[in-house]
Formats: structure tokens, C-alpha cells, sequence
């Protein structure tokens, strides 16, 4: 176990631009903070202030401000808590100072035939309704990728599927008389950069494919509650099957563009390149492949022979779930899950359940979901910095029956 | 707003058995609590110990053991958020020195084939599923009832949509080898009944029909989370469909009975009884009738003219929404709301919201939803205690546009 020291680089400099985009991944909280891996041995130390209200033991910290829920911390109830949710910004989140008055928050709409500006208490006016997705990080299950990418080394813990309440963007693009001509990408536009820094460097700006728009909404809640600032509030896109950074945080701008935003964070970031490699004419991390892994029983305790009830969770990122296989040797032979619990819709999670029973002895749990046609693979797509990990292999667990 | 004093009655001398079943009410947590009604002026005063992570301005304060959700902090996503959920107990919740290890917790079942007493560890090597149902008090409405029935007065607040995970109450069955005969009711008993008092008057025992145990859990997890003590962990009765008493918390036994149980919260309490009788020939607090009530805007603030969208929730208690309609002219004409958000099923609450233009005045919205060829009622149906409240009039709201 590692310790971070002290960060010399406070938010307060940050923000006033004496920080360079290089010291970005350091800064944020000038708390010092204990780091660990997955394996559940970090301490107990506090949280930082921006995320304080978290449940620190539902977390892995991998640093001052990226944090992974446990395996089995996600819960079995499928919306995952609050409190154990995931943390990850590229740029410090705006505080409750820096946001004022949420419901003068004000999001700019371009690419329509009526340009306009909202404020929230506005797009409250225009639509409401409710999805459940999964949001999750594009480097999820990086720290298995053999070549060792830099970022953060998340295992399963960088996801978690959420009720979101807001507008619908058709909702939007209809009070503002519909789109522009030649509107191919929805672009969203975060607030959280630093005003003295190059734009083109620290805007978090994201395009998606124009027909992504279609189920997308423009967020001010999240599992009940006001969209907490460290998930991106007051107002949050929510882009259902895309990972996580498409779903750009304190939204200050939606466009629909007819090419690709030429920021950092679009360009040359979150790119799937070849190792080695990298580059624009790489592919973005837009759309999720599908993905499962068990959350219970955990692999750091024992089970007792007998019955055994194997769970845990499936998605199909923009495709319907088709179904989830488990394999209890190394993937020789599988059976097909039981899918339990509420379905949310194609992009949330479905809950998974095999029951079994289980001699002592060591197993090896893999599991294997199907959407679209397609289903996971064993290994991976290797590329440069560990994207889009879906290999069914690394995500096995051990069990110990006893 | 008045103030309770401190109560002498501290819950170590209610365990040990010097207070009386009357002095109940009272008992529970020694901390002094202010008290105050649904209209928002109450003081921010600490929450009792054993609900200390609740989030205090979320809750209207009825008494020491009695707190509801304000109107509008059940939020607009489904689910209410865990820290919101409204607290009603007749007997203290079990400590965690009381509980134990919650993996030994034990719950015997009896009425079938070959009775067994199951640890929660065992229980949840059956099988696992996850449910989604309105937790309602019985009470919940109490406070508009013209001849002010005693007990806590809940206006819309002692509800909540829950996630549950547990096991299949059928499957527990199955594991048991089937039903005995002459099995009428699930009769579920909990555990937090104090040992040296009467058990008949005591212990919470409620029989309900036994057509009703077939979409019944065992549950141990709650939104995500180990069912908090508060809410009747670590193991709780959850009968969809049915009124909060019946999803008894503390779950000691589960009983498939020929008879209702013959204790007092059985017996006498929880019966929808005429104005001045009491009785157990009259019906229990079994299914919860069809009900909707507005969430958002709040009646507290004034609304801006022009386009107003207005939401809330509706549920059919056994039977499935049909629709939701709204009036915003004292119940003169209605229009049918839109139903949004994720589908949990039929035990769990739909969220509905109209759209409408508003010009400045003052509006009553009233909101009448229907499931299985039955609508709210304009009033009420009167009896004794104030149950079972589901008039559309009294659970309108005014609306001042400016």
C-alpha cells in the first residue's frame, strides 16, 4: 500500500490557472489520502471534501479523485446507491460557489433552427421523465490489460446503473423549432474548465453520433436527488449505452454540429488505438460493448459447500440484453442464468442470478453475456490506454467452497 | 410547534420490562425531538440515534418514532432515495448488540410439510430476486380526516417505492417441502416484541391472505443496502401490495396458519372500523387501495406563468394502473397525465406528469388514478383510526401562479 503526499497543487490554484493540464490528474483535494488496489486493504482514511458524503467503505481509492465501488458494494437491488457510486473527473468539480443558484444554472442550446438559453427552472418547464442506464467509465477493467495503461487501475468497480430524471433533448430540439441543417454529432459542453487555461485543452466537450440524441436527456436528478456536484450538477447529459465521459457534466452547452468537436477530450483522448498507437482516426469511446460480472458471492471470503446463489449483473450498452451464460470451468461448459428483478430498459442492467450446488473445492466463475448478436470474448481488444474491457476471462471470479 | 421533553422512559428500562404496552408510543430514543406539522416549519433538530442517518430536512418530525417524507423529497426518480424513506414503528428497532451477526439471524418457518429454522445465510443460499413496492402506512392521509382520528397525522409522506432483494417467500416453501394443509393466511411474527411483556399484546404478528404470499419475499436488502434496523432488518416480511404492517420487520417466523393471528396488533389494531366502533369483524389493513398524489411543484412556493409541468406518483396497491387523470378546477373536468419512467411493475408507484400553459391565479390540481376498473374517490372512506385514506380531494394541491 502507497500513500499520496500532500498535494502542493490546491483546487484554489487551479482555478486561477497557475496549474498546467499536466498537474490536472493531481490536484482537485489537498487532502492527503491513502491509495490502494482492489483488494480491500486500503484504510479508512476520510474522503475528500467534494465526495465527503460518500460511503468510504463501499470505495477503492486509487487516488484523491478516482474512486471504485467494491465488487459486491454495487448491492443486489439494481440501481446502485448513491453513496457507493463511482467517482471520476478529468477536471476539479464545480462547487456549490462556482454553480450559484441552481436553477439559474443555464445550459445554451446551438444547432437548432431557434438558438436559446435555459435556465434549469426552465427545462423544468419544457418535459420530464425518467431512465435508468448504466454509467460507466471508459477504462473500466484497465487493471487487467496485461500492458499496464497508465490512468487508473479499475477493475469492475468504474459502473453503476442510475435513475435519471430531466428533459428529454427531443424535448429541447422541439422548443427550439427543431435541428439546423446538417447536424450529424450531439455535442455537450461541460462547465468545469478553468477559465485561464487553453480551452481547446481543458473543455470537456463530447460529440456522439446525432442518432444517440434520440434517448438521450438533459439530467438534474440522479437516484432521487439533486445531480450532486461531483456527478456533474446541476444539469448532466445523460447519453444511455455511451460511456461515461460522454455524459458530460455541469452542462453549459448542447449543440448538434456537423463535425466532431476539435477539443483534447474529443480529438486525442479516449481514443481505442492500437498499442503504440494513437490518434483521431482511431475509434472514440462512444458506444458500450455488452459486459456482466458476478458481485456475489464475494471471492475474498468462503463459501459453504451446498447451495450456492451466484449473482450479479448484465448490460448490453445501446443493445438489448439477450441473455447471460456462467461457467464454473475456466469456460469449458456453460449454463444459462436466471435474469431476475425489474427490467429497466435496454440501457440499465439486468440482475442475474445461478443457483447451483457446489462441492468443496476451488472454482473458477466466469460469466458471459449476449446482446445484439454479439457476446463477450474471452480475452480483450488490446489497446494503448485500456479501453472498453469486456473480456469474460479477467472478469472471473475464485471460489473457495469449503 | 410544540416540543417534546425528554422521556424518562429510556428504551433500557423498556427492555427490561418496566414500561407498559401504553407507554410504547412514548419509549424508544431519550433524546428530546421537536415536533411540528406538514408545513415545513419545523426545527432542524437532530434526528434520533437510530435513524441519525436519515437526511433531517427530508423529513417532517411527528414524533420520536414517527417521521414522514416531505411532499416533494420523494424525489422524481422511482425510487425514494433510502435516506428520505419515511420511519413508523410500534415497538423499538432492534439494536445492532440485539441482532447479533446478521448472517446468523434465524427465521423459522412452520405450516409446511417439514419446518425448518433458516439462518440469514442459509436463506439466502435459496434463491435471490428483487421486487419493487409501495411501502404505505396505514395511516398515511390521517391528517385530513374531519374528526381527527388520534395517531401520527401523515399527509402524503408515509409512503415510499422501495427496491427489495430477497428470496421468493414460494421458493422458501419449496425448500420446506410444500405447504401443510389447511394453510389460509402467511402469517409473519417479528422479533422486536419485548421479552418480558405479553406477548399477545406485544409482539407485531399480522396474517395476511394466503393468495398473497405467491409475490412475497424474505428480504435482507433494501435499495441497495442491509436492511437499515429502522426498517426492520435484518430480515423483513415484504407482502407487495399490502399496507406497511404486513411486511413485518424483525422476521423471526413465518407461519402459514388456518386462523389470523389472534395478537393485538392482529386482533384489534389495524381494522377499518365506523366512526366510534371497534372491533375484529371489521376488515384489516390488508390491500392498499388505488392512489396518487402530485410531488412536484411544491404548493409552498409560487410558480411562474406559462408552460407548468406537474408531477407525481400513482399506484394501483394490488392491482395495476390503469391511468392517472388531472383537474386543475376543483374536480370540474379532468385530463389524462402522461405515464413516464421505467415500469418496476405493478406493486411499485408510476410516475405521471402533465404539461399544461398556466395564466397568473390561483389553481387547485387535483389527480385521480385508476387500476383494476377502480378510481380514488372524491372524499374518503371514514372510520375510527383514519386508514386507508385515498380522496383525491384532500390530496390536492393549491398552486398560486405569478
Amino acid at each position: 500500500m502507497k500513500t499520496l503526499t500532500k498535494k502542493s497543487v490546491s483546487r484554489r490554484n487551479f482555478l486561477t490557472g497557475t496549474a498546467t493540464i499536466a498537474g490536472l490528474a493531481a490536484a482537485s483535494s489537498a487532502l492527503p489520502i491513502s491509495v490502494a488496489n482492489a483488494n480491500h486493504t486500503e484504510t479508512t482514511d476520510k474522503l475528500p471534501d467534494f465526495i465527503k458524503w460518500k460511503k468510504r467503505s463501499a470505495l477503492i481509492v486509487h487516488s484523491s479523485k478516482t474512486m471504485e465501488t467494491h465488487r459486491t458494494e454495487i448491492g443486489s437491488s439494481l440501481i446502485t446507491p448513491i453513496r457507493h457510486i463511482y467517482v471520476r473527473n478529468n477536471l476539479p468539480s464545480l462547487t456549490d460557489e462556482q454553480i450559484g443558484n441552481r436553477k439559474d444554472w443555464k445550459v445554451s442550446v446551438a444547432g437548432v433552427k431557434n438558438p436559446k438559453t435555459f435556465t434549469l427552472a426552465e427545462l423544468q418547464t419544457l418535459g420530464q421523465t425518467t431512465i435508468a442506464t448504466v454509467l460507466q467509465c471508459s477504462g473500466n477493467g484497465r487493471g487487467w490489460f496485461p500492458h499496464k495503461p497508465s490512468g487508473s487501475q479499475w477493475q469492475t468497480g468504474a459502473a453503476a446503473c442510475v435513475l435519471w430524471t430531466g428533459v428529454p433533448v427531443e424535448t429541447v430540439i422541439k422548443a427550439c423549432g427543431g435541428l439546423a441543417k446538417g447536424a450529424k454529432y450531439m455535442t455537450s459542453t461541460g462547465g468545469d474548465a478553468p477559465k485561464n487555461l487553453d480551452p481547446k485543452k481543458a473543455t470537456m466537450e463530447r460529440s456522439i453520433p446525432l442518432k444517440a440524441h434520440k434517448d438521450a436527456i438533459l439530467a438534474w436528478e440522479m437516484n432521487g436527488v439533486d445531480i450532486p456536484n461531483a456527478h456533474g450538477g446541476p444539469v448532466r447529459a445523460v447519453t444511455p449505452g455511451y460511456f461515461g465521459v460522454n455524459n458530460v457534466k455541469h452542462l453549459i452547452k448542447l449543440d448538434f454540429t456537423a463535425k466532431e468537436s476539435s477539443v483534447k477530450y474529443m480529438k486525442s483522448s479516449y481514443r481505442i488505438s492500437p498499442l503504440g498507437k494513437k490518434g483521431s482516426q482511431y475509434p472514440s469511446c462512444w458506444e458500450m460493448p455488452v459486459k456482466s460480472w458476478v458481485t456475489s458471492p464475494s471471492q475474498d471470503g468462503k463459501v459453504k459447500s451446498g447451495k450456492v446463489v451466484i449473482s450479479g449483473v448484465a448490460f448490453g450498452g445501446t443493445k438489448k440484453l439477450s441473455n447471460v451464460k456462467v461457467s464454473l470451468d475456466f469456460g469449458k461448459t456453460w449454463k444459462t442464468a436466471k435474469l431476475v428483478g425489474p427490467d429497466l430498459g435496454k440501457y440499465a442492467w439486468r440482475q442475474f442470478v445461478y443457483e447451483t450446488t457446489l462441492k468443496p473445492g476451488f472454482y473458477n466463475v466466469a460469466t458471459k453475456a449476449s446482446a445484439g448478436g454479439k457476446s463477450q470474448p474471452e480475452l480483450r481488444m488490446d489497446n494503448r490506454r485500456g479501453y472498453a474491457h469486456n473480456g469474460w476471462k479477467d472478469h472471473s471470479i475464485s471460489l473457495d467452497v469449503v
